[in-house]
């Protein structure tokens, strides 16, 4: 908290966006609840657990190959609901529109917002609109926060990977971030390169139904797969190995970063998870996410392999070892 | 509609919300708890009953009289939820910040949430924070999603409303949309007007506890007590009439309102109730509600005099009657 202006950065999931939590945000809202750090809030009443999440979308542009705010909007909240191990039900939509927005466009967004809801079987049930005036706020901005219930034996958290578990990821990497910066810079790129934007829900629900042992699950969105493992390293006390040959970029995306200058670790997904599961028990999950369309790339992708450095090393390709750091600054901003 | 595109009074809380509401939300997301159109959904979950509600703020200057942007958000939130019927637990706060915003501000707002989420006695879980470039956003906005629970006996709804009920309103009205018009217009004016931001969680508990004959729970802020009654009116097919001389607005705020030429019947309150209670029952309720600090001045404003006219009326202190419409533009943007 040395800078005393507010930077990309602090928003980018990396480490100042941590800094920024554990500064002032934690400080203040003094909770064990909060304190956890996960996807979402768990608390219990009665017999029932339940899940609390919530997101802002502010992704620019607002429409880009294979989704749009709307879309991203539900799939966010209902992925970091299942993250928390909970079966999603209810979702809250509160826009922020400028004046001046186009209502067709806004129509576009809510029946796509709709259909999300409609595939991942939550309900849109409460909401808010504000209009500011043109130029306090650039088109639309949507939060949405949600409510799940978490069945009982069901136990993932970012501290739960112990030493042996396998790390799995349901697919391929970096496409949606990829999708919005060629959309947004307008750039041209021979094959069409597609959000990823999906609900993970039911996948989910099969994984933790075939596996009481999924220790952690973590969509790998702002910061990419490199800061989300880093976070559960650190929040689990563990270092992980990663062997690069079983990360799978589809070769378009892994050509667009290149050119561009990202590397696809830290680049945004809207459709993927992170599990880590029990040595014993990852063929089960990973042939349970095969079944599943959101989980047919599944791979294990490496594992849990020290009790306590909180670091993450790679196994490159041309074999060497290479530190993943968590990332530092902004790649790319208004990503989600 | 008929207009294609998204005025600033689509979110001021009057005719051109309900329009943007009826005609695109409600259709895109049908479903009974959301066409409910309360401040929050109720929904069940074994035993137990949930409200669950969300709102963005957007208020422009994020610091005037009486409070600011994040005691504003935390209140509004715990007072959508007591409207109810509920007894607040837990609060989501996400936050989308303009780059290059003042950390010691960002503090500043950060600490009086956590005041005021103590003062009501919730707790924030559960966050988000983006920051966008400098331009794509005014400042900081804030959305603040909240859960509660509804005791076995409350059943409150914009729908209860019935003849013969009285109508008892928790204090003076259009405090906080005067306070936040001077701010921003940077008037002067001899006597501080104050925002009246304030949580009313426990005096709803206590009012809850002394009546189970209260039919009605709504806080009349955007569009202020004329729009909210004239949404009861309409959801509970009633007919009101209100006395004008009951209706109290502090000297100074009737004063600004005349000078700038408001109505105070439809600027904002943000610390202010309206009850519609049975006739046996209203004096009790308004006795509990003077035992507390956010109802000393509370009183019996009208009542339900029409089976199903839906129409607002209001006996004017020089004797005459004039029909209370609903707000049709936005008097205020960015208010609340």
């Amino acid at each position: 908290m040395n800078k005393d202006r507010i930077l990309l950065d602090h928003g980018g999931g990396g480490k100042l966006s941590q800094h920024l939590v554990a500064d002032l945000m934690l400080p203040a809202f003094d909770n064990p609840l909060l304190a956890a750090l996960d996807d979402g809030a768990v608390f219990s009443i009665d017999q029932n657990r339940f899940a609390f999440s919530t997101d802002s979308y502010v992704v620019d542009p607002i429409f880009f190959p294979g989704g749009n705010i709307g879309d991203l909007a539900v799939n966010g909240t209902v992925n970091d609901l299942s993250m928390c191990g909970a079966k999603p039900l209810y979702l809250s939509c509160a826009m922020i529109v400028e004046e001046g927005f186009e209502i067709e466009e806004l129509k576009k967004i809510v029946d796509t917002m709709s259909q999300a809801a409609e595939t991942a079987g939550v309900q849109v049930v409460t909401g808010d609109t504000k209009v500011v005036p043109k130029g306090a706020a650039d088109k639309i901005f949507i939060n949405t926060s949600g409510i799940g219930l978490i069945a009982p034996g069901v136990n993932v958290s970012g501290t739960g990977a112990v030493l042996g578990d396998k790390i799995i990821i349901s697919g391929s990497i970096a496409d949606h971030g990829m999708a919005v910066m060629i959309e947004r810079e307008k750039l041209a790129f021979e094959s069409a390169i597609k959000s990823d934007s999906m609900a993970l829900n039911h996948m989910v629900q099969k994984m933790l139904a075939a596996s009481p042992n999924i220790h952690v699950l973590r969509d790998p969105t702002r910061g990419g797969v490199a800061t989300t493992l880093n976070e559960i390293a650190a929040a689990s006390k563990v270092g992980m190995t990663l062997l690069e040959a079983s990360i799978f970029v589809r070769p378009e995306v892994a050509g667009a970063c290149e050119l561009l200058g990202f590397d696809p670790l830290y680049v945004a997904n809207e459709g993927k998870l992170l599990a880590v599961v029990a040595d014993k028990d990852a063929e089960v999950v990973l042939g349970t996410m095969h079944q599943c369309p959101a989980g047919r790339e599944a791979t294990i992708i490496g594992e849990v392999t020290e009790a306590d450095s909180g670091r993450v090393v790679m196994q490159t390709k041309i074999g060497g070892t290479r530190i993943v750091d968590m990332m530092t600054g902004e790649q790319l901003p208004r990503i989600c």
